[in-house]
């Protein structure tokens, strides 16, 4: 178990913009340091939240009937309250840091920016859920929506779209746009990193925001 | 279609007050004065709020995984925003009446009497959810908590019980104790009817409160 104690990040974007492939290399980036941690998603995380996942996201849950927006919003906090309770505080506890694909922010751009749903509808449901858990540092991968959508485009070629991949780049646009708002109201959680550079390059500025905090070396 | 408006009836009662057998009574008597209705159930009433409701009920859902409170909480909003929007509303604008078997108040008297989670976030979920769309009447189903659960545990007798049915006799105390605090509340739209009194009797009484509302003749 680690002296240092566990830290919470998370990796936030729209499709396309290199967020598994940052994991990643975040990933490594930690274990070069010798850093106890763990890496999971949302929605999801566990097998009870994966059941929920599998609901929220799939695009024919129930021979063609609709998932009203309120009902899609409530199945995000529900699996976000399971991954929360049951793994990311206890590997925090445990002292390990979780680096998640997605999460509260992802509500307020997805839901509340491209499903226009209450904003305080949102907040409530952030006080009941994640309450003072916030992450420690989010990382929003932003990139230009066109771009994005033709990377997400050619790593999805044959594969079936979700709910979400589903929609057009005016919903896109509306996500960004939120998720670049709660960037600029919470500058010092968020850090926006431009996702249009090379790969390397984005990894390189990740490492960089945590060795500005003195987190790692 | 019925120029009757269509009204929304729900059905409330902790296991084994004969919530099913009263359901059917009341169908009975709804068909025979020639009125249009549906029978429903919460959570569920829809293929995909019945997917909802199979991961909230199912005791071993995902290898022994608990369900935390508020997720639970939460995907009982889930299924209740499915039902309302997918079916309840749609046949209620077509004139039908709707009998459901539990509905809001179940929330107030499980999740909140009996886990015994915060009120304000039960009434921030059914403003979210529920809004004005209240029901026509409510009939609660009284009885004491050993007698139901006698009852139940005959008609369950050799079958598995769900993560409610499993729950303690203190925890139907609960249960019980919230549901008549509702019903003490909202004396209109609730009516209290004695559950331990013959089937027969249980039934003329449910429509006896449909006649001095004249809904019925």
């Amino acid at each position: 178990m680690s002296t240092i104690p566990g830290r919470f990040l998370t990796i936030e974007g729209i499709e396309g913009v290199g967020k598994s492939t940052q994991v990643a290399r975040l990933s490594e980036g930690l274990n070069e340091r010798g850093i106890a941690h763990v890496l999971t998603r949302e929605p999801g995380g566990t097998p009870l939240a994966e059941r929920i996942r599998e609901i929220v996201l799939s695009l024919d849950n129930a021979r063609g009937e609709s998932m009203p927006p309120t009902a899609e919003l409530l199945l995000m906090f529900a699996a976000r309250a399971v991954h929360l309770t049951n793994f990311v505080e206890p590997s925090l506890r445990a002292g390990r840091w979780v680096v998640c694909d997605r999460f509260i922010d992802a509500t307020y751009a997805y839901q509340g920016g491209g499903r226009r749903l209450n904003a305080e509808h949102i907040r409530q449901l952030d006080a009941m859920v994640v309450g003072a858990r916030r992450p420690d540092l989010t990382v929003l991968l932003d990139a230009p929506v066109e771009q994005a959508l033709e990377r997400a485009r050619q790593r999805n070629a044959g594969a079936a779209a979700d709910r979400f991949e589903s929609e057009r780049a005016e919903f896109f646009e509306r996500v960004r746009d939120a998720y670049r708002a709660r960037a600029a109201a919470e500058p010092t959680r968020i850090a926006v990193v431009d996702a249009s550079q090379s790969v390397d390059r984005v990894a390189s500025q990740i490492l960089e925001l945590l060795v500005a905090r003195s987190w790692i070396s």
